[in-house]
C-alpha cells in the first residue's frame, strides 16, 4: 500500500492515544497533522494531551487546536468518567511541554492542508465532528478534494449496538449531532466505524500486559493510561476494553478486516433519538424520504477481531 | 404445552391470514377472539376479511371490529401496495358472508375477555397497536390480568433491519406510534417479533407451492393470496416472502426458536425517527434517561428459520 497522508482529528482520550500510536508506528501512514477538539475532555486538555504525546513519542506532525464545543453553540459534554479528568486515565503527565500548536484553528488547518495536497488527504476523525463541519462551512469545496473521510462514531444496531451515551446515541455523534449531520450531507466518501464493530473487539488485560512488556514506551504508556479506562469497562461487565479509535485507524490500512453496508446517513438532532445515526441501506427500497438525494456512505457492520488485534500489536511492536 | 387462550388482533392482510391458519390449526391454541384494525387496509376491509376467513375455514371465534385510525386522530395509512386494495392480494372473495362481528368495539371485547379469564389470555397483536392502547386507556387494570402480549412490530437493527416504511420505522409501529408507546409503557409482559427476525425468514415459491398441494383449502388459499404479496417482495430483490405475522403466531407455541434481549422500549413519536422502536438493553449501563422506570420487555434478535418454516408447514398440513 502506498503511504497515506492522514490528518488525525482527535480528542485524546485514552483510545485516541492508542490510535495515535498505531498511526505513528505504521509504515504506510504519513501523519501530516493532528487537529484537536472537545469530547473526551475539554479542548484545552485534549490539545495539551496531543502536544504531550508528540513530545514524548517524537511525533512531528503539526497540531492545530479546534473547537471548544458543538456548532450549535450548546455546552460541550466531556467523557471524564471514561477517560479521567485529564483525558489520559489520570496518569500524571510530568515535565514541561516544549512543542506548541500551530497558529491556525483546526478547521482552517484542515482546509489549507487538503488544498495543498488535492486528492491525497485522508481525514481520520475520532472525536466530535465539529472541526470537519466548520471546515465544510468555510470551504465546501474541500469535500471534492480529500481522498476520503474515516470516522469513529455512531451505531446502527448491528450486533445489538445502537448507543453508549443513550440507548440510541454514540458519544461522538451525541456530542455534536448537527456537525455530524452536515458532515454526512457532504459529497466526500465517508467510512463509518461505529459501535457495531468497536464494541465487538476487546483488548484483554493480558493483551495490554503483553503490549506493556514488548512495545517499548508506547506499550508501557498504553498500559498506564488504560487502567482507569479498563476499570470503566470492567464495571460494565466486559472482559476488556473496547477498541474504538484504533479500529478506525486500522481501517485506513486494512479495510478488508471489515464488512460494510452503503447508503445515505442522517443524524437525529432533537427528541428521544437525539444523536442517533440512521442509514438508509442502498439495496432496500423505501417510499420517498428525507434520505433522498443525500450521498451514500459506508458503515462497518462486522469485523475480524482477532486479525485486528494482531495487526495493532504487530504495529506497536515497532516501538519496542 | 397446555392449550393457550389467544385473542388475535389483526388487520388481514395476506400474512395475517397465514398467521390465522396457524392459530386455527395448531392443537395447542384456543383462538377465543379476533379483533380487527386499520393497517394493511381500512378497518372496514380488514373486518370483512376476518369474517370471510372465519366462514370459509370454519373458524368460530367472535370477531370484534376495532379502530379505524391512530389514537392521535391522524389519518390512517394503508399498505395496499403490499397486500392489494382488498387486503388479500386482489383475490376475488366471492359469496355472501353470513357470520357477523359482535356488537362490541375491539378494545372493549379485549377488556371483557381478559377479565373473564384472568391470567389466561395471550394477546397476539400483528397490526397497529391502536386497539391495545384503547383497551389500556379504558381499563389499565388489564395489564396485570393478561398472561402476556406478543406483537409483530418494530425493528431494532439486528441483522441490519431497522425499518420497512422508513429507514428506521416498521409499518405496524409507524401506523400508530403513540399507541405503541402506551403499550410499551404498560406493565404487562410483551414479546416483540420485529423485522430483526421476520426479515430473516423467507417462504420461497417452492415452499408455497407445496403448501398449495398439501395443505387443503388453507394451502390453496395461501398460494392464491400470496401471489400479489410475493410480487412485492420479488420486486425488492428478495427470493421469497417475509414471514411477518406467522412468526409472531409461532412464537406463542415455540419461543425456543428465537433468541431474545430484554429491556424497556420507547417509541419515537415525532421527527426524523418517527415510528422507531428503541430498546435500552437491560444488561448495559447508561446515564439517567427516558427509559428509566419503564417495564422491561423482550425483543427477538435471532430466529431458527428452518425450524420455523417446518413448524408452520407441519401445522398447516393438519388442514389437508
Amino acid at each position: 500500500m502506498p503511504v497515506q497522508k492522514v490528518i488525525y482529528d482527535t480528542d485524546p482520550g485514552v483510545d485516541d492515544a492508542m490510535a495515535l500510536f498505531f498511526l505513528h508506528y505504521h509504515p504506510d501512514i504519513d501523519l501530516i497533522g493532528i487537529t484537536t477538539g472537545h469530547g473526551n475532555a475539554s479542548v484545552e486538555i485534549t490539545t495539551r494531551n496531543a502536544l504531550y504525546l508528540e513530545q514524548r513519542f517524537g511525533i512531528a506532525a503539526p497540531v492545530a487546536r479546534g473547537a471548544a464545543g458543538p456548532v450549535t453553540g450548546q455546552d460541550a459534554h466531556h467523557a471524564s468518567g471514561v477517560h479521567g479528568e485529564n483525558g489520559l486515565g489520570e496518569v500524571e503527565l510530568s515535565g514541561d511541554i516544549d512543542v506548541q500548536a500551530v497558529d491556525l484553528p483546526a478547521h482552517r488547518f484542515i482546509i489549507e492542508t487538503v488544498r495543498r495536497y488535492p486528492g491525497e488527504v485522508r481525514l481520520l476523525a475520532v472525536g466530535r465532528m465539529t472541526n470537519l463541519a466548520l471546515a465544510l462551512r468555510e470551504d465546501p469545496g474541500i469535500a471534492g478534494l480529500v481522498k476520503d473521510v474515516v470516522i469513529m462514531g455512531g451505531a446502527f444496531g448491528y450486533n445489538g449496538h445502537l448507543g453508549n451515551v443513550t440507548p440510541c446515541a454514540e458519544a461522538n455523534i451525541y456530542g455534536d449531532p448537527q456537525a455530524a449531520e452536515e458532515m454526512f450531507a457532504a459529497r466526500w466518501p465517508i467510512s463509518v466505524i461505529g459501535l457495531d464493530v468497536t464494541h465487538e473487539v476487546l483488548m484483554s488485560r493480558d493483551y495490554l500486559q503483553r503490549l506493556a512488556a514488548e512495545a517499548g514506551d508506547a506499550g508501557r504508556f498504553t498500559w498506564e493510561i488504560s487502567r482507569f479506562y479498563e476499570n470503566f469497562y470492567i464495571n460494565k461487565g466486559l472482559a476488556g476494553i473496547s477498541v474504538h479509535d484504533a479500529s478506525a485507524a486500522i481501517y485506513l490500512v486494512a479495510p478488508e478486516l471489515f464488512e460494510t453496508r452503503t447508503g445515505p446517513i442522517k443524524v437525529v438532532c432533537d427528541g428521544l433519538a437525539f444523536g442517533q445515526t440512521i442509514q438508509r441501506p442502498a439495496h432496500v427500497g423505501f417510499p420517498p424520504n428525507e434520505w433522498d438525494g443525500r450521498p451514500a456512505h459506508r458503515i462497518c457492520t462486522a469485523v475480524k477481531g482477532r486479525e485486528l488485534l494482531a495487526l495493532y500489536r504487530e504495529t506497536l511492536l515497532r516501538a519496542g
